[in-house]
C-alpha cells in the first residue's frame, strides 16, 4: 500500500425532505449571500427550486440564481457566473443539479477569488481558495457532491479538461434520493455507468496488498449490480434509489482508492467522445470502459479474474484463467446493455472515421500515458477501434 | 434505507514515517502548546515520543506531557489531563497511543472547556466543544483515531460508559502501520476482535434494503479474515498491517454504517468483562460476539446466512438455511481461536458465577434492550451463560 492523506470534510445530510433544511446548512457553514446554481427546467418544473429558495428566505437567507448549466457544463456559463458573484458580492455558491451543475458551481467559486482567467486551474494550476460550495443533488451520477474535482468543456474547440483541490470541495451536499426518482431511465443508467466506472479507474492498479480497498470497490460494484436493474424497472424505488446514491457517493471521496496507483485512461479518453458529440459521459464510458479493459487485461489477467468471480459471480476457470476474465468483461457489457446503455460508437453516435481527431485531441495534453497500462497514442486508437466495433 | 447525516472531517496522513509530520500538522490545526498524551511505557522505549517532540520542537510548538494512561482508560487521569490542560494553557492534545489513549485525550478535550465534572458526559450529557485533539496511532483497534466516540471507566464501582459527539472527532490522525508492529500478537488480535465487532454491530439491523453498506460492512469482514492470521504468523508484515489499520478506521468512522438501526448490545454487554476483570476489551468481545450471535441468530437466520456464505465462505444450505447461519457462527469462533483469542470464560479468565453481578451492574443503565433483538435481563444473562461454556 502506498502512504496516503485522505480528508472528506464534507457533511452529507442524506434522506426523504432533506433539501427543505438547506437554509439551516447555509447558515452553519457561514452563507449569507447565496448563488444558486442550476441547469434550469426539471429543477424548476418539479418545484425543487421553490423549495430551495423557500427555504433560504425562511432563515433570512439573500439569494440571486444563475441557471442554464448543460451537460458538459461549458467556460461561457462560468465566465457569467463568476460575473454575478463579484457583482452581487456573493460568499456562498449552492449548487442545485447534477455533476455537472456542480462541477460549474466548483468553477465559479474559484474563479471568483482569483484575479487571472479561472481556465488556469483547468490548464495545471492549483486552485488553493475558494468560496464555499454546497449542493442539493439531484442524480446519483458523477460523485461530485463529495469530490474536489470539476470538469469542465471550454467552448473553443471543445475542449474537456479537469481539475482538483481539497479547496472545492464541498462543505455540504444534500442528497435526497426522492429527487432522481423523476430522471429518465437513460439518464439513471449514465449515472450508473459513471458511478462504475471511477471504481474501475481505481480498481485496476499495479499497486499490490490493497485488500481493503478492493473489497471496498467490490462492495460499490456489487451494489450497482444488484440495484441498477432495480431502478431501471421501477424508477420510483426509493430504496434502489438511495443504495445507488450512496454508492455514487462512497465510490468518488476516495476512501475506496487510497494508498494505491489509479488509472483514470477510461476517462480520459471518454472526455473526447462527449466533447466531440455532446453525448452522455456515463453512456460514452459505457462504450469506452470495456473495450479498454479488452485491450489491457493480460496485463494482469489474474486481476480480471478476481473482478469477474468476486463482482460478476463468474466461475473461476484455473486451467485457463483468460476465460475467466473474459467472461468478466463480458458481463460486465451485457449488464450496461441490459440497462439501456450503448456499448458500441453506433449506438452512442459516434463514427469510426473521427478516431485520428479523437487521439488528436487527446494527444494535446501530455501525461495520457501513465496508469496500469500505460497507453501511446496508437494504443488510444486501438481502444476506440474496439469500442466502435463491440457487440454482445 | 434511513435519513441520516454522515460527516468525518478527520484527515488521516497514513503510511511509513509520518509520525515525523505532526509538527506540521498540528500547526496546520491552530496548536500552539500541546498536552501530549500517552501510555508510557512501550512509546518511550520504542522512541516514538522522542519523534514526537523532536517534530514538535522542529516547529517551535511548545508542549507538556501527560503519561500514565492504562487499558479501559480512568477518570482520575482524565481529572489529572483536565487540570495540567488548564494550569498550562493547552490549546492542542496530541494523543499519542492506542484507543485508551485517544479516548482518554478527548476526556480531556471536552472537560476542560466544560466547568462542571467532565463525567456528566459519559452519564448522557451531550458534548458541544473540546480543544482539537490530534492522534499518532500505535494500534488498529477500536477506531477512535475516526470516531466521535470515547469510552471512560469510572474507579470508583469500576463502571465503564461512553459518550459520543462530533466536536471529539480528531481533527488529524497519524497512522502509520510500521508502528504497529512491535505489538504483541495477543494484542494485535484483540484488535482484529474489536474491529471485526465494530462492523457486526453495524451488521445486524432490522433496517431493510441497506446492499450499499451491507456490502461495505462485508469488505471488512473479508479483509480481517484475510490478513489478521497473516500479522499474527508475522508481525513485521508492513502490508496486512496497513490493510488492518486502514480497515479499522474505516469499521467505525461510520461510512459503513450510515441509514440503518445498529445494535451496540455486545459492546455493552462485553463492557462489565473488562470493566470487572480489567481484561481487553477486544478479547471480552471475543468471547461476547459470537455469544450474541448464537442467541440471537433465529430472530433472522437469512441475515445470519448472507454472513455465512459471503464473509465466511460457507455454503448455503437453501433446504436447512438454519445449519448456514450456525456455520458461520462456528467459523466465526474457530477464526478467533486461531488468532489466539479465548472463545470463553475460563480461556478469558472470567467466572460463571459472577454472572448475576454482571447483569446487575449492565442494569444500571436503561436502554440495554432495543438493537436487532430486544435484550431483558434475563436474555442477557444467558447470553453471558452461553460465553462462559464456549467451546470449539
Amino acid at each position: 500500500m502506498n502512504n496516503f492523506n485522505f480528508c472528506s470534510p464534507t457533511e452529507f445530510i442524506f434522506g426523504k425532505g432533506r433539501e427543505n433544511e438547506c437554509g439551516d446548512y447555509v447558515r452553519k457553514y457561514g452563507g449569507s449571500k447565496v448563488l444558486i446554481h442550476h441547469g434550469g427546467k426539471s429543477a424548476i418544473k418539479s418545484g425543487l427550486l421553490d423549495r430551495v429558495k423557500n427555504a433560504l428566505e425562511e432563515k433570512g437567507i439573500a439569494f440571486c440564481e444563475l441557471g442554464g448549466v448543460q451537460p458538459n457544463p461549458r467556460d461561457t456559463l462560468v465566465y457569467k457566473g463568476i460575473e454575478l458573484a463579484r457583482s452581487e458580492k456573493v460568499d456562498f455558491i449552492l449548487a442545485v443539479g447534477g455533476g455537472s451543475v456542480i462541477d460549474s458551481a466548483k468553477a465559479i467559486a474559484i474563479g471568483a477569488l482569483y484575479e487571472g482567467d479561472f481556465w488556469d486551474f483547468y490548464s495545471g494550476k492549483h486552485a488553493e481558495k475558494a468560496l464555499p460550495v454546497g449542493t442539493v443533488l439531484t442524480i446519483a451520477a458523477a460523485g461530485s457532491e463529495g469530490s474536489g474535482d470539476s470538469v469542465i468543456t471550454r467552448t473553443e474547440g471543445m475542449l474537456k479538461r479537469g481539475t482538483g483541490s481539497d479547496v472545492m470541495r464541498p462543505v455540504f451536499s444534500i442528497m435526497n434520493p426522492e429527487l432522481t426518482q423523476t430522471l429518465p431511465a437513460y439518464q439513471t443508467a449514465c449515472g450508473a455507468a459513471d458511478i462504475m466506472a471511477h471504481v474501475f479507474e481505481r480498481y485496476f492498479t499495479n499497486t499490490t496488498e490493497v485488500e481493503i480497498t478492493d473489497r471496498l470497490c467490490e462492495a460499490v460494484l456489487c451494489t450497482m449490480i444488484r440495484e441498477t436493474p432495480r431502478v431501471i424497472a421501477d424508477p420510483n424505488n426509493y430504496e434502489a434509489r438511495a443504495n445507488i446514491m450512496w454508492a455514487g457517493t462512497v465510490a468518488h471521496t476516495n476512501i475506496v482508492g487510497v494508498g494505491r496507483d489509479q488509472d483514470w485512461n477510461s476517462h480520459n479518453i471518454e472526455h473526447e467522445l462527449s466533447a466531440l458529440y455532446d453525448c452522455a459521459h456515463g453512456a460514452g464510458l459505457a462504450v469506452i470502459m470495456p473495450a479498454w479493459m479488452e485491450f489491457v487485461h493480460r496485463h494482469n489477467v489474474l486481476r480480471f479474474c478476481q473482478m469477474a468471480t468476486r463482482v460478476f459471480g463468474c466461475a473461476m476457470d484455473y486451467e485457463t484463467p483468460e476465460n475467466t476474465a473474459a467472461a468478466g468483461i463480458k458481463a460486465f457489457r451485457h449488464f450496461l446493455h441490459d440497462i439501456g446503455m450503448p456499448i458500441n460508437f453506433a449506438e452512442l453516435g459516434a463514427k469510426e472515421e473521427d478516431i485520428p481527431k479523437l487521439v488528436e485531441k487527446l494527444g494535446l495534453l501530455d501525461g495520457h500515458t501513465g496508469g496500469f497500462v500505460s497507453l501511446c497514442s496508437e494504443d488510444i486508437a486501438e481502444i476506440y477501434r474496439i469500442a466502435a466495433r463491440a457487440s454482445l
